[in-house]
């Protein structure tokens, strides 16, 4: 059995965004399971004492503009959401709830969440947001609005992080197969190549 | 006449590298000119408060073997110099006064400085091994001898660097054409085709 890939991204990246919607393209090429991991950068930054990239004094400008160009030349819809970065604890915390029940699902909803945001500005941050996106894909409106409240479910998104950031996890998107790791949307390209080729 | 696209990028950085195996080849294809102009990203770094990504405490170790691995996937020869980063003051001084006489000579000379340290772990940021890739293209050793300690040349290479500078330069390599700007050795296949297309 091949190894699956890891997939981590956050709801909030845009470059997140044009990888998911590249790599189930990937996986179904090259025959392979992808297991989505969503965390929260924010996390990371504090933890760094970093920042998001749109807001480097340096980089940033450069930022906004490449992800507008890379989205046009991938042939992705996208629109640069306003307000932009949001807050995507609730995004992810009604994933993980949905991914232990059902992981294709859960991939449905992301990417319904996100196409909303992305394509359409509609602000994932927001709890009702989240919940629309899941009833768009067929959960259960009262359901999946209590999942957000339940500490178990606010428990296993900290969890999920921790561990998302003690594997060395630095980007969005960033891909782990085999211990092999892949950063950035510019990367799908080299992914492919070493699921169908065993790496070099 | 179409524009030239500037081509900034440091001698010890290996994505810059890969850039100007690159580049040359999208010259040709879209019948344009480059134009090149490295520039010691040292100056940026301390200017910024920053380092070398490969010295980045998250990043570094991913740079490292993202380097090797991409080199490999666009079939480049590469081996990781010893040491690694260097000083390129020398090789910039050199590039800038043969550019002035001749740029075509001068591009020929920095890739065979560039690829006797990524191919060959001939150190750069030595004069002598400056000196020995400028007489490989022709130039007479006493010349080049002289020229690097010219302070017309030493002021010609300050010049150019805080120009760069003052343009935004922030990455190696890093390509501008008509104000549209392109970053990194991943980002050469949309400058191809902003060029074949006229932008999009």
């Amino acid at each position: 059995m091949a190894s699956p890939v890891d997939f981590y991204f956050d709801f909030s990246s845009p470059y997140g965004y044009l990888g998911a919607e590249l790599i189930e393209g990937v996986a179904e090429r090259q025959n392979r399971e992808i297991i989505w991991r969503p965390y929260l950068m924010g996390v990371l930054f504090k933890k760094l004492g970093t920042q998001p990239l749109v807001f480097d004094p340096t980089k940033g400008a450069y930022a906004r503009r490449d992800i507008v160009r890379t989205a046009a030349y991938l042939d992705i819809p996208y629109i640069t959401p306003d307000p932009f970065p949001v807050a995507s604890i609730a995004a992810c915390r009604a994933f993980y709830w949905l991914t232990d029940k059902d992981p294709a699902l859960a991939k449905s909803f992301a990417i319904t969440l996100m196409r909303g945001f992305y394509r359409e500005n509609r602000n994932l941050s927001k709890p009702e947001v989240v919940v629309a996106a899941a009833v768009d894909v067929g959960i259960d409106q009262a359901e999946i609005t209590a999942a957000l409240k339940e500490a178990a479910v606010k428990e296993r998104l900290r969890d999920e992080v921790n561990a998302v950031l003690d594997r060395g996890v630095f980007g969005s998107p960033y891909f782990i197969v085999d211990d092999e790791t892949f950063w950035g949307t510019d990367r799908v390209e080299q992914l492919e190549k070493w699921l169908a080729t065993g790496g070099w």
